[in-house]
């Protein structure tokens, strides 16, 4: 089993993908996990082009980590420049890191056109750089930007390229597609080609613009790369970089190479939907191993198929990933999905049981309302509870009036307020009480728990931790129907409620019944 | 320049991803822009399991297709049934279509655990299947499922089964790579084994659980493949199918195939982005080709690379796809992203204007406070405007009231309202009026465009044709930022805006200024 490296660059070319932006606390979150996980290094940002990543790395430097070695990335020197005069250079080792990363041309169309410099000085640029970083201690990773057009262009000059960075002594080169237009072939010939010119270790850094980066990556380290670059859930410039999240199982599950222990394996889910939630960009649901979707069966026979062998519809099992299998409701996915759950209330019921066939009548009407219940597991258990006549109501909404307004104090500035008042009916006592709060949805939502607590105190353990917005139909401006998900806990549960109305604060007071139902009917 | 044909299954394969409900409207319309689009085949449903898609054939069939025929979907005839008594296959001739795409087991796993019958009664129900439905005057696609599984179990027992599908008259044979976990390399040694196989069309069928499926797609083609199926936004089962949005011009453009002509391959954006709406699915933004990422330039040096030549971070030219070079406005970005658009007010002004420095401060400080102009361009020219001083403010909000109530009539049922009354000053003249609406962004809106129409009329002609809330942090549940998009259209040009604020109201009605000021602007 071959050792690969992992570098992971979420950080740095992950923070150039579109609606990134990380705060410094963001970086130091993000770090931590990837560290937990056991990526071997960790590029952390650009100190010279950022100056929210020199802040990160005097931060960063107090931190201890375990596995992961921070490293700094920058360029080569700039032209005609002394490696001391150089900013970028100043900037990079004024990060403290042990590692750095430095990019250089290894495109005669960028020398050319970018650098304004001959291939010649652009050769002497990589080998000042890298041994200025050197004398002052640092190891020095090379990617050499480009080196598959460079190649594709002027292949000997892209072979210079690598061979002035392995005698100038880095620790590695590291062979970019950095425009993502490659395919897996070309990659192999290419990586092997390579691995005959230089001894030094050969690494691989793919960007997705064709959809090949994880297939890129793959076919690199079975062509002799032995240090992966990539992001861990694939943001990253235009269409992304490799995916690690992908990459990584796929070397170790699939092909049998050494990268992280099975434990530490077994935290890819968790680690990238924690860098996720961070990165604040949803995990796209299709995401190979990690999505929410990876593992998830929704059409009838797909449902059938894994129920009796997993293996017919599931090419790994999702446990080596700390994934788990899912089976999906809806209309298309039939009794068969919905079946399982609707056990876990009554063992005794089948799939052409009267209460699993109203069930699944009863889903669809609300589905076709704007209900989604794939996301809501709570919501979808409150309807099973109620069809089966399981579902004890707690209370009642008499009614509520949210008074939301707004007063300009001098055409700049302005005040602006949400009040909420709430009656509600427990049993056959009311209670009727007011509250305030950031936004009618919250002003309700605190008014509501004032009204129920009176009534029962064990909601106050509860609270909310998410709340989510989607206009559903968005053909017909604000009048569309919205769907709200809340997510609440007590502490050691969490659980998923949903509403869905014309009305935003409907629909949130729909999902904040189900949530305070959930509780309180003791799920 | 070899022809690949393309089956698009959106509207079957891609109805199985997570999240995904197509009415018979919605797979209608998807059918029309494939058949504009110019794809050969569309697999647009299963008529025996889904109720819904008889429905789309009936209707489908008064439609009239320039390029695309329609094929349904179904399975094999069951074991121990004749054909002409098997449920699913009347159903799929009662679909009507030409043409018909029947699956059937190609991994003796499958056969043995799944349909518990014999290999060879297996290859018996495949013979009669397709000899039946030819014998009713359809052509046969014949879709091998879990072929590559198969053939990796028991090579072959999975080369029986094309074999008897070539015998039996098959128009072409699909491999399909079920499970989704294979790699582009076993992929190509496997098609062409069966190429030496079988003399009928062979074609490829991916998933997209290694993160392979584009990279294994194309390497079926290179290795003899000439059919091609996938999705066409790559939605489908768990990590979803091969995105034709890729996989084709990975194909036409960068290998050289013939898939569809260049005119037709420049809708492929608008395609996809079509699709995707009414899919009311987001199309990931870093999806190669088409995705709002997949062109648009972040990091400094790259933005500053294109300017001087596309070539350097561009691997083909967008228009070839339809899409379009952009330029993302961000703090990483630095002053060279904003600069083209910062000229188109002033051609005067350099990077170091004191302007553009300016405009760069100002756009940090309110992304700092959950603003985010990446999306919403109206409000990033208004922010320029402001700042070179030629913004005109047409109206001021005085105040605001907004009224969100809710009455129980019988415990069961309840009645919904919300009422706005808004006051605006215009020049030195006031202006207070109210409206109601579904919900209270919908009530505010019509509020304030009533009193702004008093002063101008050509408001009118405006409207909202698109709104979204994004919960920016949401570890502070209701109480979190909220950001709201919103995107209106005169008529002829569209606009995007937004605002941001703790209160949802707040940020509404932030984005419906901008978004009116945008207008009254004269932009």
């Amino acid at each position: 089993m071959k050792k690969v490296e992992i570098l992971d660059s979420t950080l740095r070319d992950g923070a150039q993908g579109e609606n990134i932006s990380f705060s410094v606390s963001d970086k130091l979150k993000i770090a931590e996990v990837l560290d937990k996980f056991g990526v071997s290094y960790i590029e952390a940002g650009n100190p010279y082009s950022n100056p929210k990543d020199a802040e990160f790395f005097e931060k960063a430097s107090k931190m201890h980590f375990t596995t992961a070695k921070l490293a700094a990335f920058g360029s080569t020197v700039r032209k005609d420049t002394a490696p001391e005069d150089d900013e970028g250079l100043r900037a990079l080792l004024a990060a403290g890191t042990d590692h750095v990363v430095v990019f250089g041309k290894a495109w005669d169309l960028h020398v050319d056109c970018i650098l304004g410099t001959s291939l010649e000085e652009n050769l002497s640029m990589i080998s000042k750089t890298i041994n200025f970083l050197r004398a002052n201690g640092r190891s020095v990773f090379f990617d050499a930007e480009h080196f598959f057009d460079g190649y594709k262009s002027r292949p000997e000059y892209a072979l210079d390229v690598v061979r002035a960075a392995e005698k100038a002594g880095a620790k590695a080169v590291i062979l970019c597609d950095t425009n993502g237009g490659c395919f897996p072939d070309e990659i192999a010939k290419i990586v092997k080609t390579v691995g005959k010119t230089i001894k030094t270790t050969i690494g691989i850094h793919c960007h997705n613009d064709t959809g090949c980066a994880a297939a890129n990556t793959v076919s690199a380290v079975r062509s002799g790369a032995l240090h992966v670059q990539g992001t861990f859930t694939g943001i990253g410039e235009r269409c992304g970089n490799a995916a690690l999240s992908t990459v990584i199982p796929d070397l170790q599950i699939k092909l049998g190479y050494n990268v992280v222990s099975p434990d530490r394996l077994a935290l890819l889910t968790k680690t990238a939907r924690f860098i996720s939630e961070v990165t604040n960009v949803r995990l796209p649901i299709n995401l190979p191993y990690v999505g929410k979707s990876a593992f998830a069966h929704k059409g009838g026979m797909h449902a059938d198929g894994v129920a009796k062998e997993p293996r017919t519809y599931e090419h790994i099992d999702p446990k080596l990933v700390g994934g788990k299998r899912g089976f999906i409701v809806s209309e298309v996915s039939g009794r068969s999905s919905i079946l399982p759950r609707v056990r876990s209330f009554d063992g005794s019921l089948t799939k052409s049981s009267s209460e699993t066939i109203a069930i699944t009548e009863k889903m669809k009407e609300l589905e076709h309302a704007g209900f989604q219940f794939e996301a809501a597991e709570a919501s979808f258990e409150l309807l099973v509870m109620k069809e089966l006549g399981r579902f004890t109501p707690h209370f009642e909404i008499d009614h509520y009036r949210i008074i939301s307004s707004m007063d300009s104090l001098d055409g700049q500035s302005f005040t602006e307020k949400a009040n909420a008042l709430v009656k509600v009916k427990v049993g056959d006592k009311y209670e009727i009480t007011a509250d305030e709060g950031d936004g009618p949805v919250n002003a309700i939502d605190k008014a509501l728990r004032k009204a129920l607590e009176v009534f029962y105190p064990q909601l106050r353990k509860m609270h909310l931790i998410d709340f989510k917005v989607r206009v559903v139909t968005s053909n017909d401006s604000t009048a569309a129907i919205t769907r709200v998900l809340i997510e609440s806990t007590d502490g050691e549960n969490t659980w998923t409620t949903m509403g869905a109305s014309r009305d935003i604060i409907n629909a949130s007071v729909i999902a904040l019944t189900d949530s305070l139902e959930y509780m309180l009917n003791g799920k």
